[in-house]
């Protein structure tokens, strides 16, 4: 089966075909068990195995040092936009947040529920356009952690690097972006991710957390959200979401194929700079962000507004689907993980053109 | 596809086999979009429209009434066992519990992280294996409600009906009995099941909460289990587990085409009397529980020890999995949700008079 749609959504996002080909193939007779893995019991030996080896894939495929666990979650990164801070406030009365556009505002809103916010730096008054430079940030150093959001889906704005900041823990909310580069381990004490958009279909998440920050949960903390008890439970405390793991799986073998998170940040380099490049030479199309702080995974781009129903209504004849921007901007919107090809880019890029010429 | 295979698991459980056939035909094409339903966004009108329908069966098949709002979210009950109390404890100083085994006192151990829990009765020691008589719970009549876990899993005793309490909210987990039978709302405050038994595979669950108690939730709930912000926004506050929406779809029609759950109440109530009828004349098996208590879904067995590893070995030849019982008490349990026939409980009794008869 070779598709001929390609999905630009921004989450619950495109899954790389072969992938959903392997799906297709084994759901219904999972390892010839005569089951479906949907009605496996995340206690037997096969789905221990799985679990197993796909924390260990993420290990392998991000590098991530002995010191730290990887924990495997239900829901998404909202629900660890509260449980971050239960786990990781212990006895600080702040923590240190950079606010850089909708889902910094969002995990601020949630850390408020339980700690004071320091905010060091904003980018707000700039519409969001930008990454506030680092030398100008306020941080607090009595404070449980640094939070950043590694890139902005809705906004568009990604961190080209991990901050490097002395004596203080990082924290960040790499939803949109892991799997998608290597991370720098050494400059970091906690990263979270949604699975929807990189790494699998939604109903997971992963947590990649120092082992020395495990003992810092506050009392209240739920237990499946508690960060050293399921380190202990080797993420099966209670019972997971079993088929998003085997599907997070199946994509992490994937990007293994594929040559790893290293092959995946080239390509999705050569990739935004397609857009990014055909964008800014247009008289139609226009990207707002500061060029240095420009997403590889999520690009935003204006139009005469006039021309934009016309403009998703051809897009969507072509077999590109869902440029729609994010309610709360509007505007169009390509959302480009890992799983979107460059020939699918080079795709968008022909309907660009093209509804520029002809509209 | 007949399948041999009978999948005795507490959960994540068997599905119905017309449910897992349609998994197989729409995996990669659903709706003839030329998507597939894992990398749907949950903003499109698609899967808005699959959240609706959803939404709308539970309410159809169980008969809920409209001052109950349906919420759909990520997590099973273990998440719920704190959530709940965050949302429903409000100003009150304690809760009561009925504790009748392993997941009572799983809700009981979670709930004491956010209130005073007053045990208004406990079957601990009788083992488990009664429910105490009604006239006799010490109920504190200034809590915020009182707690029972319908069906345990484990202990395999069942409440045959929501206990009649003047003045009290109830609140009840039916992790391992929604859909298994009628519900009588009138007597119900807050239900609340994960869907990996009897509607659905893990990774969500169902909150069906009278609308009066929406007022309640502590200002420190996380917003994606907060009830009432989750009723405001039809259970899409964040990214819901799309597919895990999906299945419970497919489940709930096959529970309709069935006849709802007043027939599979039924076969349910022949399915165990079969069952607990051969236990009960068995030489070798060995029911433990009262037998006003005895639960229709999950139904564990002892037998002579030494015969076990033969048992479990002579049952998977046969095609009989997962008759292991819980790793906490050991023996034999078999768990015949909705998706076990009775034809295959037949098969399960023919079995078990085999291995009686030759080992």
């Amino acid at each position: 089966m070779k598709r001929k749609l390609i999905n630009f959504n921004a989450g619950p996002a495109a899954l790389p075909e072969s992938v959903l080909n392997t799906i297709d193939q084994q759901i219904v007779n999972w390892q010839d068990m005569g089951l479906s893995i949907l009605e496996l019991g995340h206690r037997t030996l096969e789905f221990s195995a799985l679990a197993e080896k796909l924390e260990a894939s993420v290990r392998r495929i991000l590098k991530v040092p002995d010191d730290f666990t990887i924990l495997m979650l239900p829901g998404g990164a909202n629900v660890l936009f509260s449980m971050l801070v239960m786990n990781l406030i212990g006895d600080f009365k702040t923590a240190n947040y950079i606010n850089t556009g909708y889902w910094s505002k969002a995990a601020i809103k949630e850390a408020l529920k339980y700690t004071d916010v320091h905010i060091a730096a904003s980018s707000e008054e700039q519409g969001y356009n930008t990454i506030p430079d680092i030398d100008t940030w306020d941080i607090t150093k009595d404070a449980a952690f640094l939070h950043f959001t590694d890139n902005e889906t809705i906004g568009g704005v990604e961190f080209s690097q991990i901050p490097a900041i002395e004596n203080m823990v990082l924290v960040s909310d790499m939803t949109s972006s892991l799997f998608s580069k290597p991370i720098d381990f050494k400059r970091i004490g906690c990263i979270y991710a949604s699975a929807q958009k990189n790494f699998g279909i939604a109903g997971m998440s992963l947590v990649i957390v120092r082992r020395d920050l495990l003992d810092r949960a506050l009392p209240e903390t739920p237990s499946v959200f508690h960060f050293a008890n399921q380190d202990k439970s080797k993420s099966l405390l209670a019972t997971p979401p079993t088929f998003a793991f085997y599907v997070a799986s199946l994509v992490l073998d994937w990007i293994e194929e594929e040559g790893g998170v290293e092959s995946m940040a080239e390509r999705n380099l050569e990739k935004s700079t397609i857009l990014y490049h055909f964008l800014d030479k247009s008289n139609l199309y226009h990207n707002p962000i500061d060029k240095k702080h420009r997403s590889r995974m999520n690009i935003p781009f204006t139009m005469d507004s006039s021309k934009e129903s016309a403009f998703f209504n051809e897009a969507k004849k072509m077999g590109l689907l869902y440029l729609e921007g994010h309610r709360s901007i509007g505007g169009a919107r390509a959302s480009i993980y890992n799983a979107i090809s460059t020939e699918q880019v080079n795709r968008l890029v022909d309907f660009l053109q093209y509804f520029e010429t002809h509209y």
